[in-house]
């Protein structure tokens, strides 16, 4: 729901040369960001039906397009960039156009993005409408970062998936890809500073190119999505001590990443220097959650060394997350770290750290409150892997919970829904993503006073948005029941 | 599998400027069926991976494109056209060329998809690679009807999801898409002879325009796939009687369809005169099934007619039947009716009916053996929507069990695997298909000494298809377990 909303009574149809125009923009789109966002705007709303032109309309009934003005003549797309943006659909007599007018062109992405869901194919005249006009729009979004995880260790996601995943966040205005790319049971990134480590695969087909990389990140910034690319030390690595065993406490007991051994961070170091090639997003995830130290202390080498450091298990964790935080700081970036860094040793961390909370609600008021950034994504509500969390959880899980101080609320960067892999492959990644994602994404974007106090009166809108998502190509779940439920009987798909 | 197959142990990189030739082809492609084949062929190759042409590879280890040689100079798409087709890749030393040798065009289509299977990335030279040349394929399909039952009355899928099912039934050659259109539940067909009828779709935007209806065909087509409309009457219509109450015995009593009303017959010509227009295969399905005759008796109308007509329900029913196939006949179509129709009067049916077969095994006997032709959809064994009918009873269910006289086995037209809709829409249909379907339609294809006896046999290379579709963005669902589950643990696509 867009922060302000006016709209009347009128109809316009869209023209048979519906086009962009651009006068007035500052914005040269020399890499055809706008343009193809209006390309992929015309295939949206003429995929579902034959378009008929043959009857003639008075001019005074036609839109015949888009002027986009944008403010700023940079493409880059970083944290808390203008999202914002104007759109004026209203009949003026002859030549009408819609107007558009943003800071920059992911505001303008999105006002196509909300354009495209005003337009509706009308069965009488057979032509695209934009009913209930005129609108006007101004829009922005709440919180900075919206984002959707997605894992590919534990299954492997094809290109082409990963890429419908983005085409569906943009649907939803969700701007951050939470790429968790290796983990335990896999390492499918070719890093070359360290090339056996994708030996780690599951097999030499499910991997990624340093090429495919940058592919989805262009992909991504096309459609106005950072890719956050995570890293997960030193739990959470099995997978790395395929190609580099010297990186595993031992042949029997493979995590944590061995903390004594330079090598383990001379690695790290070669990872985050290729990443940072291709992640342009200002941050990067470390990781740093479930860290079972126990291999540490009971592998003889590593026992020593913790003793001639008078580190014990919990001091060496600290350690090995602090020095990680360094290296990814000496490449540019700022850390994002799991909660669990900040409840352990929250006053050690970089100041700059953001920490990801996932446990459980109640920890954003304490991480602002100690002075650090947060990202919110309490698994009680907003893991996307628990199959049992409804629709109304995800709407009404509140960021700012017991936040109240204009101050502190300015540390909670905004959120995230999490698609962990274990159950997750290219045949059931969609709808178990939406139509839940949905919710929480209205949750993030939508200023607080216009969201629903109770869940249930935006269950329509919701239910439309799923069915347009089906529209679309998305195979977005039904809202009825847990979260990739198939359809209990036959029906309409806007009461499902 | 293909019919025959050679390979031998060398392998051909694709050139940048991979390209299709047609020389000493016949065929003049005007409505760009080849051209477009080849295009997806592109695609598909290439979707999954980032190819590097950097380095200079020798020319005679580049294949430079396909010459593709139709010898029909026909597009036309019909039951038992020529399938057939030839693939040679030979490295020959300069100008390296894969040949394509077809009757028709869409065994042109069919040639290009095999030779899509035999492309893959390799990930040490990051270019595109056809190993184990050289290949020498001579392949058939063993049934000229290889079937899909698509079900758009219990759930609408929009056409972009139909679009999809189309694609991924061309990957496993799947040839006729059994357009289940109307039931009970909707109507969400344009009949513009009887307008009011498609008043009993689900909703005013779950509605197919018969413009879509002929851009459904049309896309099948490009892809050698046919559209078999159906028509089930006089059962499963109630949704007919929105529009129009009088085909209703009363408003209590909403089916079958009212037989002592010329209107209904009148309405029932009305629909085939439109589906003529469009579906342009040579069979129309009328249904047939599941009739419960009961509100005809009850409803005092209608028993006056039967006893005028010195009818019981039975012979009412018949009448129906046959009244109908003549009217389908009468616009120049052949029939296919459900078995119900061949076990209660099968003598009575049009000569040139083909039945098809869904209750059990053990029908297409004893249906070719009372002269008439057959087409398998057994529920046992095919029916999608039984999730827990495993891809290997898909694979197993021989359509010529217990015929042996090669005249009787020509009377068998081929099968079908049935998605019906009840608890299938957008978010579900294609991991319910697949990868189950592909288990029948090697069936369906493949030569019968071909196959393999035992299913274990082809687990592997139906696990590899399995990731194809998945890597092609279609959400094939893993073999392990009953239909559409969701993946049991982490692990490689190739061991799910």
């Amino acid at each position: 729901m867009p922060e302000s909303v006016e709209y009347g009574n009128k109809s316009l149809f869209l023209s048979k040369e519906f086009h962009l125009k651009t006068d007035g923009s500052k914005y040269p789109d020399a890499s055809g960001i706008l343009k193809d966002g209006f390309t992929r705007l015309l295939d949206v709303i003429t995929a579902n039906n034959v378009i008929e032109f043959n009857s003639k309309v008075d001019e005074s009934l036609l839109l015949q397009g888009i002027n986009v003005v944008v403010l700023s003549e940079s493409d880059e797309l970083q944290y808390d960039i203008d999202e914002s943006y104007k759109l004026l659909i209203h009949a003026n007599g002859n030549q009408n156009y819609a107007e558009i007018e943003a800071a920059t062109v992911y505001g303008a992405l999105h006002a196509l993005q909300t354009f495209s869901q005003l337009c509706h194919f009308n069965f009488k005249s057979r032509k695209l409408v934009v009913s209930q006009i005129p609108w006007t729009i101004n829009d922005k979004p709440r919180f900075s970062y919206r984002g959707l995880l997605i894992d590919t260790s534990r299954h492997y996601q094809p290109l082409p998936m990963i890429k419908k995943v983005i085409d569906s966040m943009a649907y939803a205005k969700l701007n951050v890809l939470h790429w968790h790319i290796v983990d335990t049971q896999a390492f499918p990134l070719e890093i070359p500073s360290f090339p056996k480590l994708w030996d780690g695969a599951y097999s030499t087909s499910e991997r990624y190119t340093m090429a495919v990389a940058a592919d989805i990140v262009s992909y991504a910034k096309k459609r106005g999505i950072n890719v956050l690319a995570e890293l997960d030390v030193p739990g959470h690595a099995v997978s790395w001590g395929v190609g580099y065993p010297e990186l595993w406490p031992s042949k029997n007991c493979t995590e944590p990443l061995d903390v004594s051994n330079e090598f383990t961070f001379k690695l790290i170091n070669g990872v985050l220097s290729d990443f940072s090639k291709i992640f342009k997003y200002k941050f990067v995830h470390l990781g740093g959650d479930e860290v079972d130290t126990s291999c540490w202390s009971s592998t003889p080498r590593i026992k020593k060394w913790l003793e001639e450091q008078g580190f014990n298990e919990s001091q060496a964790y600290e350690y090995f997350v602090l020095k990680a935080q360094k290296i990814a700081v000496s490449h540019g970036y700022e850390v994002i770290n799991w909660e669990e860094t900040f409840n352990s040793f929250g006053s050690k961390l970089d100041r700059k750290t953001v920490v990801h909370n996932w446990l459980g609600s109640g920890v954003a008021e304490k991480v602002v409150e100690a002075g650090l950034r947060c990202i919110v994504s309490n698994q009680d509500s907003w893991y996307l892997d628990h199959l049992d969390a409804t629709w109304q959880q995800f709407y009404t899980n509140e960021p700012l919970t017991n936040i109240t101080d204009p101050k502190l609320q300015k540390l909670v960067l905004g959120g995230e829904v999490c698609m962990w892999g274990e159950h997750i492959d290219g045949s059931d990644i969609e709808q178990t993503i939406w139509p839940r994602a949905a919710a929480a994404a209205e949750r993030l974007w939508t200023r607080r006073d216009k969201l629903a106090k109770k869940p249930e009166e935006v269950m329509t809108r919701l239910m439309h948005f799923r069915c347009l998502l089906n529209q679309r190509g998305v195979a977005a779940a039904p809202l009825d029941g847990p979260g990739r439920v198939a359809p209990i009987e036959p029906g309409s798909c806007y009461v499902q």
